[in-house]
């Protein structure tokens, strides 16, 4: 498995990650029912161009046999705080549903962390949902301590 | 009370308002015991200049009668879903120690959250403390949902 930085060219199969769950789904998270039209909105786009030419935004895909089985996005952030180390945030972590249970996840949040460390990071964090009991296991395997609350406001 | 984007001669206050809390203290996140010195690391005013020169990024200094009494950090995302709008996550909310319990901070964060909607933001997101309970019942009179866990890993 590959994992590296998105291109245009992956963007189709990133959406269509995004959109294949069912909890994202209920809360407006993903890109809506049934599968994505090969015509991406202008709007996705330039959310994709803004990634792409920011230094601080990755968007990130694992790909094996030339399909892009996994993604998320890392988000770089400075802060004052730490001796004014950045904190990374992974946002919208996917794996294809009929990929999971074989530890490609895993493989794609140790690389995140690493990336965050070569980076000089000194904090990784995300939310996950409640609901997604599967998930705390895997990510506290992975070191994270569920801490915090992690609220939200949709506008 | 006056809330806008903070300058230089800011920081040092700022760095007063994040080391005076306990929690942060425990964990390493605030600048360490007792008064933040005169002195600022060079590090963290880098953190301070790329904040500043970041249009993603903003730190915020609540202002009353020429003090800095509260301060939060804004950073604004792009992603793929929701229509490819931004999401607002607010980090590093501080309260002077002598000046809660009057309102100032509901002020304080409604004000983000009109900002994030002024930008067209569909989301605003932060994590706060399991421990502070007092807090959660803060951002949930705001609208907040306490959704989702906050997992970090330190570095």
């Amino acid at each position: 498995m590959q994992i590296r930085i998105a291109t245009r060219a992956d963007v189709p199969a990133v959406l269509t990650l995004l959109a294949d769950d069912q909890i994202s789904r209920d809360r407006g998270f993903g890109s809506g029912e049934g599968p994505v039209p090969e015509e991406v909105d202008a709007a996705v786009w330039a959310a994709f161009e803004a990634i792409d030419a920011d230094d601080r935004n990755e968007l990130i895909v694992a790909v094996d046999g030339g399909e892009v089985i996994g993604t998320c996005q890392l988000t770089f952030i400075p802060g004052l705080s730490r001796g004014g180390a950045e904190r990374m945030l992974i946002e919208a972590v996917r794996i294809d549903s009929g990929r999971r249970g074989q530890g490609l996840g895993g493989e794609l949040i140790r690389w995140t962390i690493e990336r965050a460390r070569e980076r000089g990071c000194r904090m990784v964090q995300l939310t996950t949902d409640k609901r997604r009991t599967d998930a705390h296991r895997f990510y506290a395997a992975l070191g994270f301590e569920a801490s915090h609350e992690g609220m939200k406001l949709a506008l």
